[in-house]
């Protein structure tokens, strides 16, 4: 059996059956495989940070790793910014990179490059297979690894003789290590904090942010007065209507800190100390008010649903009714505004959909704001690193057969990793893409007046995308996805109707 | 004086006026800094890898370096590909990597990653500005690095307070490192060698090749019967009808090593040892005989026109004849093969133009085919990292102002970086784009052949872009650039005539 091989059956044999590949010369033993191996199915991407993406998406989503399949150095160097997203979402994730042959590496024929050393900068385990006979290990290794908790990045770099030679052992797959129990000192000191019924903030993240982790969350805010909100970014939240709601600390400095203000407890659940996201002058970093005791309830990586299930119980906490949320009418008036979209999506948003934002500045409010749609899971940019929308749309929709995916997505991180439509048209997914299309970085225009610099012509011409205008209608029809123009809420509305009705992708061009 | 504004003065005293910028947060002090200080031309990127591409692209045509701007490890880490492209092509580059503020970094807010580590993998030169009082000068060493011998990557990340903060001093600039002499007993051994008149390869690089190195070389090989080629991946050829004519050697290994088959002496000048881009099977690695003795006339950072000059007067070489090539007709046929693309081109190509070639598999002839073009510089992909082309043509007619480009481009790897063609239309730039759209990774179903791997369905799936089909007329046009479709080489002919006389951007898509 050639390594290629002993790699697909030991992925299979270790429950990965999914693969977002973007595969060149070295990785060719791996893609012949797959036919003598059935069982893995093989989504073909055409930029590596597509792939990328896409296997965040769908960690996000499955809760168990996809593999990668990357070309070299460069391949891995593509796909680097949505894997620091997807670490920053706890995603499990395997990168399988082929590269250079063991004894042709020492040639540095042209595409070797420093593919350990870029890997190492995000992986929690990073191995370059040996030989033929450690492959399969290996790779239930890799696999063990990204399961670590809620999820890590592993690595796996394989020469490409490493693949093609005969003598792979399939491994054996590895227990998978789940996230650790809080000890319960931990939750008794919390309790009594809260106890003393001064003013308190929960913050909640965890990957994911389940319906019923909110309702523990609720019952832990009822009983002791304490204002509950997630966290700012979080990998994955199950919401809408007949579910606890839960708003998310604000993107903003002085909103965040306006709901931080006066707390003399800040209670960190499955979440690190909120902090702004860049630095401004004369400004803070740290969210939280100077003499607030912070406390930690759970650490990212514990199990943070059953340490919020034994606080609310260790406060003896009632459970708390769900509000009863109603929907919205859909829009009548024809302006596009943020509330108008807002009011859209919230009446006509699918049942059981899969919301993937990356909406950034139009649609800061879309998330408080859709809590009243139809129960949904939120997936949401978690690293700053923008181009992540399109590829995890396409994901989810793999990873959550039967249920439609609403892409909310700013024009210009869409421009990263457009590619992705192509694969949704490919693979005929069920993705409405509503495109906001402002023709600018709308953010920075914002981050300029932030860093208080004073922007002239130069300035404003780098946050402006109208000059030439982005089509797009034509790119996306040109990779072979549906889509049609929006230029008032009413039409809006009747697209997104319409698009969410076919069985595969339809993009909405929203002027905003 | 902000360190930004110290930063943007010393560069344009250092002589770097030109940047491509894909700016976000951390970069917005940069960005305002322009307006302040005139002199520097600032093109917008939707990509980094368009922008680094770009770098890249201008580098090899102006022979200085432009920087790049980017946004944090996430933005460089989209730019390493076509950096690693520029390391190849021995490059000048400076990136400018804005980055989280000194103080800030420590709370790691989301976009925090591993800056430094990610730039050290290619970089000859990485400097973590520390304070704004030495801005000025890291900035004025950084641009020095990158003009060591041919060019060199450097990158300066500057954290956004040492831009934001006030006390910087305008760095010195600081003299360039231009490549280093060949000592004279190198030349004299290696004409002793030629002399022997065993069977000699003259393999010829250098960044770029100039048309006189071309000529000093046919003298030697003229002189001492040996035979000439230019290394497998070069930055820059000047050459055309003319010009002294030089093949390249080929792509595959078979023919590389046909063209080596015999030599008792390998003369490597500029360049490294032929080695096979990829491993195979049971095939060797190095392409020279294993008797040959290599020599080496002139390393790559060395002054390799200076070494040729004297090796040919060192074997007092007579000046040899420009063969007089003559352009082809244009096609009469309407069949769309590599021979009338190939034909049509040689017949039109504008006098005087840059040819960015990254034409993959259809265009592994076109190289040696044009030498009977009108005159013209070819710049190649040299690193293997797909997505070079369309960034490159796009630099290539800032840095040639006044020249059409003709960029020769696969449909699998313009779909990496297909953003330049929006940068291509705001620029108004006079690039012509030859789309070759096979609908499929061509070059690995060869690959595929090559491993002695045996596809199936499921691998032959993994390199079809037919399903569905890309319109790259479409996408063209979604970016703003005029587009229009060729299904015959008259057609084909008909278009690039048209396209060649208009002053902006128009992609041609040719289905072959």
């Amino acid at each position: 059996m050639n390594g290629a091989e002993t790699l697909v059956r030991t992925l299979l044999a270790s429950g990965v059956d999914t693969c977002f590949a973007n595969p060149g010369t070295s990785e060719m033993h791996f893609v012949a495989a797959l036919d003598r191996v059935p069982g893995m199915r093989c989504v073909l991407c055409l930029f590596e940070g597509v792939a990328t993406g896409a296997a965040d998406g769908y960690g996000r989503m499955a809760g168990k790793p996809a593999i990668t399949l990357l070309h070299g150095g460069p391949g891995l160097a593509n796909g680097l910014a949505n894997l620091h997203n997807a670490r920053r979402a706890s995603t499990p994730i395997l990168n399988v990179v082929g590269d250079q042959a063991t004894h042709h590496r020492p040639l540095d024929p042209p595409l070797t490059a420093d593919t350990e050393g870029w890997a190492r900068g995000l992986s929690a385990w990073t191995c370059v297979v040996q030989s033929v006979e450690t492959i399969g290990d290996d790779a239930a290794a890799g696999v063990q690894a990204a399961r670590v908790a809620h999820g890590q990045i592993g690595t796996l770099i394989a020469p490409a003789d490493t693949c093609w030679n005969d003598g792979g052992r399939e491994g054996k797959p590895r227990p998978v290590s789940p996230p650790g129990q809080v000890a319960p000192h931990v939750i008794r000191q919390v309790a009594q904090a809260l106890r003393t019924g001064e003013p308190a903030v929960l913050i909640l993240g965890g990957s994911p942010i389940r319906a019923t982790m909110i309702a523990d969350a609720q019952r832990i805010a009822a009983a002791t007065g304490a204002r509950l909100t997630a966290a700012q970014f979080n990998a994955r939240v199950e919401r809408g209507r007949g579910r606890h709601p839960v708003p998310r600390l604000p993107y903003g400095i002085d909103q965040a800190m306006a709901v931080l203000d006066g707390a003399k407890h800040v209670v960190l659940i499955g979440t690190m100390p909120p902090v702004a996201p860049f630095a401004y002058p004369n400004r803070p970093g740290l969210l939280a008010p100077k003499d607030a005791a912070v406390h930690v309830l759970a650490r990212p990586e514990q199990d943070v649903a059953d340490a919020l299930a034994r606080l609310a119980d260790e406060l003896t906490a009632p459970a708390v009714a769900v509000p009863a949320g109603k929907a919205p009418e859909r829009p009548t008036d024809s302006a596009v505004t943020p509330e108008a979209i807002t009011q859209a999506l919230a009446a006509l948003l699918p049942e059981n959909a899969v919301v993937v934002d990356e909406s950034v500045s139009f649609g800061r409010n879309f998330f408080n704001s859709l809590v009243v749609a139809a129960p949904h899971d939120w997936l949401q940019i978690t690293g700053a690193a923008i181009g992540c929308g399109l590829p995890m749309a396409t994901s989810a929709a793999i990873a959550a057969p039967g249920r439609r995916v609403v892409s909310l997505q700013a024009d210009g991180s869409a421009m990263y990793t457009l590619q992705a439509l192509w694969t949704q048209a490919r693979e005929q997914l069920p993705i409405t893409t509503v495109l906001l299309s402002n023709r600018k970085y709308e953010i920075l225009l914002g981050e300029l007046a932030n860093v208080g610099a004073n922007p002239g012509r130069v300035a404003l011409d780098m946050m402006d995308l109208g000059n030439p205008e982005i089509g797009w209608t034509r790119l996306a029809q040109g990779m072979g996805v549906e889509a049609a123009r929006a230029t008032t809420a009413m039409e809006f509305a009747d697209l997104f109707i319409q698009a969410n009705k076919g069985s595969g992708p339809f993009l909405i061009e929203l002027f905003i």
